[in-house]
């Protein structure tokens, strides 16, 4: 029998933003359903969290890169669980900078299978749902790439810019439906040891202290900001904010 | 005395979005001072009003177009209540479309000095003694002209261009001070009987009714939106974030 | 034996922008090759009236969305006609507009095919080698698409964003090197019998007339400014700019 | 009796963009006046060198911060020389890097009277004769400060983020009859003996070094370009574009 909670659903759930925001809304009294590409035990401690925190969550592996995972997993979920009221997709594409040489086509296009391929899958599979429901919020973590293209982010800042687009011609033809489809420009880098702290490896520790105090913004914090949108009423909607740490220059000022 | 809560101070406060946010500040436990520039009746009713409903704040009248005024009421406002822990500016200049023949000097100037050059003497006066106590939000409410401008624009785009690149130098000096300085660009109609509303006077009701269910910006939702940004950690600041109807065309795409 | 002259390629060369740009370049001194999918006739009819004019052309048919097409045609013109020096990539992914529901996942990989992985491609193998010579233009036709996401243009516009990101990194790399990449908004209908006369057939001419006098962008003036682009001194590069007819309202301003 | 040449004026002819700009109008055929506030020594020989050169100019010295000064020019100029064909707005406002704490009420007016009141003024004035005529253009070279906010600029980026937003006003209002608006970001150092050459002093060849090849704005390249923009037909009109050396990061990039 579905559930009766209201279904949070978030592609990319790992232990920073994506994990965070699944916390915050099992917390605020959704179902949270968390899926990610591998890491079974990593996924089942933050479904066990949520659970020993008194809220509900279910895990899901999934590659978003394969036909028909993202599409079934939201059938799935709907017909399982309930249906979708707030869906995050937060998985990016960020692989290090690398000159154009370095850039294969694999990577150029995976890049855009991932951040801007796997999102329009998940919009055409849910936002149609929604629409008929007059009810629901899209949420897009998004990166600096998506509005400035830096050296040796070809694949990344290709895949982001047509993501930021993609959101706005989602917000065009689906705000007026009903549904607020908000994309988020993470400007500076997450506390989150499942992406960044991999990425670094044992440098994190020592990347994190030079970065002083506050100094990487915190997946808990961003959290609450996702859960501000996906509740703003719909008189009053925001479609684009940025977010980054004070001690961190805005992607737009010099060094 | 000096106040033990800390205080919320608001330059531009109507009935709609700087009557709203005080009142959000207030019930969250701030002493709210609302600034406007006449209308002392329809002050102390707003006054009174946060007051009735157990919060606490204090009415000024003040016209932030003359030498001295806003720099006086900070310095006021300190001694005499505290310290202040938020500012919102939330002056409009908007005088209507007018064709470049029709745009004064006077009326080109004016649109500057109450929203480029006022929000920088806020600034000025106020951001130091933040910075001093390395605390503090500075949030401005601003407009769609200050990312474009419309024809008939002039006075007001210009005005608005000139705040939104004020907000960035104040963020780009003050946020590594421990500042937080928020733009909000509303793009949409307001319900706000004070500006809109008069603006439109008989005819305020029937464009409201045009505009539909929810059809424009409800004050107090833009206010919860700013209550939010205010408290964000500050490893997860937003600089700049839009607001509009779920109904209305954002800015960017065609009618 | 290679040519002497300058080589300028196009990618996309049809009777619009591409074929005139081809022309500009031809008489100013180059050796003009024009790629394009399909139509033999209409490309050698390009090629002849360049001929015809003394300049000095060639056609190349291509398929750009299949694998090592562009890659072998970079190589095939470098060694059987000359060094690129300038090279236009002016193919579209406009597929007029189409609701979530009717953009099939293959219209929305077509249009990254075409829009954002073919100029890659073309930079990939085409900048190394300028960068080399520390001499060479990257010219990439690009739509308001690119800037902002309108209802139904879904596949369109997230292609189109991707292209201007890639543009920045290809910028941000190569720039340095001596190579100057330029991001052309056009953002107006263009006079074009190939592509907008194709999509509205007859009624093209009404569509012509309905626009008024020097209401559509003639696609010999896009050639003069792209020839201007393309000898701009490295000391004073242009990396955007926006075309429009003075009668169309720009793509930020409300109708 | 009146000049049978179109005309240009420029305000703001010094020795760099404004100066190079009316040599290479002038060497097209206007009669190019050139404006500015003192030294009339180097103005005249501004004026020298084009006459020298075969071509015609007159000299102006005006404060374009006092009343009366812009109107009275472009009436004296029409009456007394001939129709202004095009007219280039060229002073800027930097004053150097200055924290909030320094900047004073003096300077923050002062650079909005230089770079966005006096652009107004001389719009005011002068498009609706060009718009009587249905021909004419206005270009005004502008600064990054006009869409991003660096620290210390708070006088300038407000000043230059008003002149930007209104040259989009003007192009709104007056594109459609037939003038043509455009705004030059200008994104690098300009070598001008008078504006950036006395901000050095001593150590502008030092500067000048250290930029190596091509490494600074030519500001005869940049004249070549308002050339372009002037004299693009009305079906393909550009309203905005950046120019920087080869060598220089674009101000979206990281340094």
């Amino acid at each position: 029998m579905p559930d009766q909670k209201p279904v949070f659903l978030v592609i990319g759930a790992g232990a920073g933003i994506g994990g965070h925001v699944a916390r915050r809304f099992a917390q605020g009294g959704y179902h949270a359903v968390l899926a990610r590409r591998s890491d079974e035990t990593g996924l089942q401690k933050l479904v066990d969290a949520i659970g020993d925190a008194g809220g509900e969550a279910s895990g899901r592996l999934i590659d978003a890169t394969l036909p028909d995972t993202i599409e079934d997993l939201v059938e799935d979920v709907e017909r399982g669980i309930g249906p979708i009221e707030c869906a995050l997709f937060n998985l990016g594409a960020q692989i290090g900078n690398r000159g154009l040489a370095d850039t294969s086509h694999k990577a150029f296009e995976l890049g855009w299978r991932l951040a801007t391929f796997a999102p329009f899958r998940l919009a055409q599979t849910l936002l149609p749902r929604m629409a008929e429901r007059e009810s629901g919020s899209f949420l897009v973590t998004s990166a600096t790439a998506a509005v400035r293209g830096n050296a040796g982010q070809h694949s990344h800042a290709a895949a982001m810019g047509g993501r930021r687009m993609l959101c706005q011609t989602l917000n065009a033809e689906f705000a007026p439906k009903g549904i607020h489809v908000a994309h988020v420009v993470v400007d500076g880098p997450v506390d989150a040891p499942d992406t960044l702290g991999k990425m670094l490896g044992d440098h994190f520790e020592a990347y994190k202290s030079s970065k002083g105090d506050d100094g990487m913004i915190d997946p808990a914090a961003v959290a609450e900001t996702y859960w501000h949108l996906a509740h703003q009423p719909r008189n009053a909607w925001t479609h684009e904010l940025d977010i980054r740490p004070w001690s961190d220059t805005a992607w737009w000022n010099d060094n």
